[in-house]
């Protein structure tokens, strides 16, 4: 933790140091899917700009507590409000219990995840899961007067909020601006005011996702599950909140509300929001006609696609924009993706082919692009800069391959540090044709044999030298002696 | 559905006809793993076991709902029942929260099964996401008169349950005859009977999973959990419940009096129970010594292991015997296992290479080994005797393929619906060189290590030692000496 981080703060509109609540630990809270669809482009950015964030976090030294939900019930958008919830709706429709449902996307989702490369949280509650902890922080709102029941249903009192807090602080929207531009319609709503939102839905006969409570049978309202269990998971003051931009309005700003009134303000320190994606510069949506999910990339098999990309395609082409700018999707940039991403992983192998002179000196432009990376990193996890510094590195390692340079020793352990290091463990980038684990176990186990083979033979230590030659013949390793070293393939 | 499925029914003892109860579905509950611990063969077995039956219902033309539960909260043991609950114990030793203690090995369970080929229930529900559902069926037993609140907690009434009904009636004991057997414990206990068990638990205040309830703040008991999740999911009256053996009694025993109690008798019509494994004829356990993680198997790095087990080469071994038959493992076993599987597969790629006669005549001893693996399976799910058909039939095939009997395209009908379909769609059984090819190729460069290690440090040779320790470490291999040998783990 000798670098300083820093981190754009939605909540202050500002880049700030980054500074943990508990000295060495970070929780980070991140919105995660609503289980009732395909996983799309829609899920990987968050959930890989929310990986290398935890990735670089770990790298810097801290221990990171990651909660990301699984949203199984309650997914009120503000059009749908007055009606079902949509995995209800879903359910209905394919004659299947809701459960069955969320876990056939649950496992969509993880299944995609896994083949981005994207670790799995620490936690990962479900807000189904959760009930009891939503009706406490209801009950806590309406204890303190910023709530009301209305047909057994209670909603959040904007306008009491308002009044004594700033409802729209977090997405910089003034309640009496918005209040002037919406259309209100009377008679349909319990609500007092169209900007108040749920808490606890009556549920009607029909609904079955649906739960006892002090006001009604029904549900919780979408925005009170991250509340609940981010407080439940993390504590009443932590570090980061992040999701998707948007996210911002009105989920966050109404769980910020929410937080406030329970336990104060000031309780998530730093919120942050990756930016949308659009394809062929539009926005994506289902009614655009130009829905393309994970699996119809990975295989290319949507009319959108020319080819089948990568996950590690896909997931080096999200890290080549800043997450805060949108990224647009199209073939030609996906391709150019392909090719800039095999690029790298050649060079990943390369450095064990070139042989480095001894000597400390480190050459100038190669330390150059080395604290590139990290200065990057450090700026609110540039990834687009620092990927055209090891690009650059990557140069230097390719001229050294071909002789046109000399690099030196001290020269390896910068580039083994990008190469070997943030590549795979901070951007998550592997080499994806094997099994990856695995893989790099391997590649480190034998360099550690071919080691101890060159020293057995500078002994004469043949019993040793032999016992490696037959055992690597028995588990399908063959070793080749070259002038610039030792090749071993499978 | 046109064959005749028999099931053997642990409730009445007998092989019995069977008719689910709603036409052409299945609803099936089946226990699943207590998630403190990596996941080992005690997990491999029913693992294994329920998913061939769910396959099998399926080819059968069924649509089942599998429902499996994760049990993340209140597993007492019947020694601790006083005491506290697992999870809560582990995370406090690790300073985890419960719930990333529950992620890790929900996790590490789910890619244990992943490599089984154990495909993923149709709803997989927490017992701490299921407390409201938990809540309301103590009130039901409590309002029925079978259960009594003692100091905040409350117990189900055995002696009032056995007056009315048969408590033992799954597992065959008689409460009479069980009391006279069992120590009383005077004064360490709320509970009326020894055999009265936990419906609730007051927490203690250290107690770190606790919920809100009409009693106490506390948990709910282990048995419970099964009960109130299977009714919710698949209704009062559901086709067959499985889990191993030792789960018979008390934890069956104490869900059908719940079950009873709350929805009458007769709730679900099959009890299905799958036999124990153990290792070298001993019953597996940490106490004994002789406790092998699946990882471990997969990947070989335990001294009872002379090598490391493929996935694949576990579930044909554990298909081997019937599931209703205890299952020893050994290393001459695994062995045997090993080859005979590798037969099959390539018995499954032969069917290619075979060139078929023309003509609708088929060989009398093909189409009996064809009957006789439907009829096996439909005999109680027999995978053994099944398998020995499959095994005539592929000597018939490799027969063909030297050209001493000719078989005609009616045959390849046969030979394709055995060993494409039922081999790899309901045995589960599929060619994994590809996935599992590095896991293996670190077991064998472990073992070689090791023995270097070994040797290295019988001639005092410590700089060899020294950079193999240092170089695992690198690589995140953890390496421990114990008194039965080196064990080794990532």
């Amino acid at each position: 933790m000798t670098k300083d981080y820093y981190i754009y703060n939605t909540l202050t509109r500002n880049k700030e140091l980054f500074k943990s609540v508990n000295p060495g630990m970070v929780g980070l809270y991140v919105c995660g899917p609503t289980v009732y669809g395909e996983p799309h482009l829609g899920h990987a950015r968050p959930g890989i700009t929310y990986d290398v964030l935890v990735r670089w976090l770990r790298y810097l030294g801290y221990k990171v507590r990651y909660v990301r939900n699984i949203t199984d019930v309650g997914h009120l958008e503000h059009d749908a409000d007055e009606g079902e919830d949509k995995i209800t709706k879903k359910a209905r429709l394919e004659s299947l219990e809701p459960m069955e449902v969320a876990q056939t996307y649950t496992l969509a989702y993880h299944e995609a995840m896994r083949k981005l490369n994207v670790a799995p949280p620490s936690i990962e509650p479900r807000a189904s899961g959760h009930i009891i902890e939503q009706i406490q922080l209801v009950q806590t709102i309406l204890d303190k007067g910023f709530a009301y029941i209305s047909n057994g249903s209670v909603y959040f009192d904007t306008q009491a909020y308002d009044a004594k807090f700033h409802y729209g602080l977090l997405s910089g929207r003034n309640l009496d601006d918005t209040r002037e531009n919406t259309r209100e319609l009377d008679g349909q709503s319990d609500k007092r005011s169209p900007f108040d939102f749920a808490l606890w839905k009556k549920a009607s006969p029909e609904h079955i996702m649906k739960w006892p409570s002090p006001w009604s049978e029904g549900f919780p309202g979408w925005h009170l599950e991250c509340s609940a269990m981010s407080e439940k998971y993390l504590g009443e003051v932590f570090d980061i909140h992040g999701g998707g931009m948007d996210l911002c309005f009105p989920h966050h700003e109404c769980e910020l509300a929410q937080n406030t009134v329970s336990r104060g303000q000031g309780g998530v320190r730093y919120w942050m929001h990756n930016n949308m994606i659009t394809i062929n510069g539009q926005k994506m949506g289902k009614s655009l006609g130009n829905f393309i999910t994970l699996n119809e990339f990975f295989t290319g098999s949507n009319p959108h696609l020319d080819q089948a990309y990568s996950p590690m395609t896909i997931r080096f082409f999200i890290l080549q924009a800043h997450y805060r700018s949108t990224v647009d999707f199209s073939n030609d940039a996906l391709k150019a993706a392909e090719k800039g991403l095999k690029r790298l992983l050649q060079a990943v192998r390369d450095v064990d082919a070139i042989t480095f002179s001894s000597g400390e000196g480190v050459n100038a432009e190669l330390k150059k692009d080395y604290d590139g990376v990290f200065d990057s990193l450090c700026d609110d996890l540039n990834t687009p800069v620092a990927l055209s510094f090891i690009y650059d590195a990557v140069r230097l390692l390719n001229q050294a391959k071909d002789h046109q340079i000399t690099l030196h020793s001290a020269d390896r352990i910068l580039l083994d540090e990008l190469l070997r290091k943030i590549v795979p463990d901070v951007l998550g980038l592997v080499d994806e044709s094997t099994e990856s684990g695995s893989e790099s176990i391997v590649g480190g186990l034998m360099d550690m044999i071919l080691e101890i083979r060159k020293e057995a033979k500078a002994k004469k230590d043949w019993t040793t030298s032999d016992l490696i030659r037959d055992r690597l013949k028995d588990v399908g390793i063959q070793v080749k002696d070259t002038k610039d070293g030792v090749e071993w393939s499978r």
